[in-house]
């Protein structure tokens, strides 16, 4: 699996954008700024990317498609619904807890992108929350889950991305322990008799 | 209760702010735009905010002390700790549907906040994590929940929280139906023995 040089740059100008990016921000961060932090003058710079929006596209899409390959792969497997959400959230968190800056753009200024950028964003992520719904349906359907509320999903989804905010690599907790704990709260509930 | 004029005009710049910050992001936001879309010079502009940060600080401010008033009301209410609960996530929701724009530039732009701003409006959010801490640890005095781990109420604030993303208030759900079916999974559980 060659991997060009070009690509390699390219990636490295995203890292460094996302790194920026969740800083100071989408708009507050211009691209003279990202020269700067890259090394690259403005003319080289546009070499690898075609625009500051299209960089934001890229750290969005990246993480999004990774989340929606990670959820393929755990569906597509002999996984119980239990495990199986077990296994959605774990893969979830794994990925903030280690890309927060870019989660952290994605979450602050999707909503930034415009036309077919934002339409392929939105799309990628309706995919994802589709992919939570079926791991619950299957849940119901073999008789281990109660049928749920439709936006149980999003109040999921709420749970584990808000994580981006506050979770600590170096905490006592790693994020596969922090999904299994929330993941068994939704399953079991709070409550002592049900 | 007399409001004065400038209080008046204050918070009309506020709210401008809020919502100009929450469509093209704090940093994206300049003061120039801000007095044109108030209808004011610089200078008259200054007359009311001390800074661009000051604005910020403020929207960011008032929502949480908004919401820390009305947990303190009521914790010292009479209700059970599941009413309580459930009563706590009506307020957030019910605030979040208000005021989206405040919200999302609350939680988007916080982090921009600096030195004593970014300190007070941190511990106005511990003190209202507090708070919902206060109201499972007295379901747990009470027997009526069982002890969940630590970060219990970083999980179900992300689930409140994460409605100023998507909460439509036009919706088949208002806030309040929205947050007791999240309380009520919440207690229950989904699975269907446990």
């Amino acid at each position: 699996m060659a991997t060009s040089t070009f690509d390699l740059n390219r990636e490295r100008v995203v890292a460094v954008a996302a790194e920026l990016f969740a800083r100071h921000g989408y708009h507050g961060t211009g691209i003279a700024e990202l020269g700067k932090a890259v090394g690259l003058g403005r003319g080289a710079l546009y070499h690898y990317i075609e625009s500051k929006e299209a960089l934001l596209y890229a750290i969005s899409r990246t993480q999004v498609d990774r989340m929606n390959a990670h959820a393929e792969q755990a569906l597509a497997s002999a996984l119980s619904p239990e495990e199986l959400l077990h296994e959605m959230a774990r893969g979830l968190l794994r990925n903030i807890a280690e890309h927060r800056a870019e989660w952290a753009v994605f979450f602050r200024d999707y909503s930034a992108l415009t036309g077919e950028r934002r339409d392929k964003v939105i799309a990628a992520r309706e995919r994802y929350e589709g992919y939570w719904r079926q791991a619950l349906d299957r849940g119901v359907a073999s008789g281990a889950l109660r049928p749920a509320p439709p936006l149980l999903v999003k109040g999921i989804l709420g749970m584990l991305n808000y994580t981006y905010l506050w979770f600590e690599p170096d905490g006592e907790l790693s994020p596969e322990e922090l999904a299994d704990e929330y993941v068994d709260l939704l399953l079991r509930g709070i409550r002592v008799s049900s």
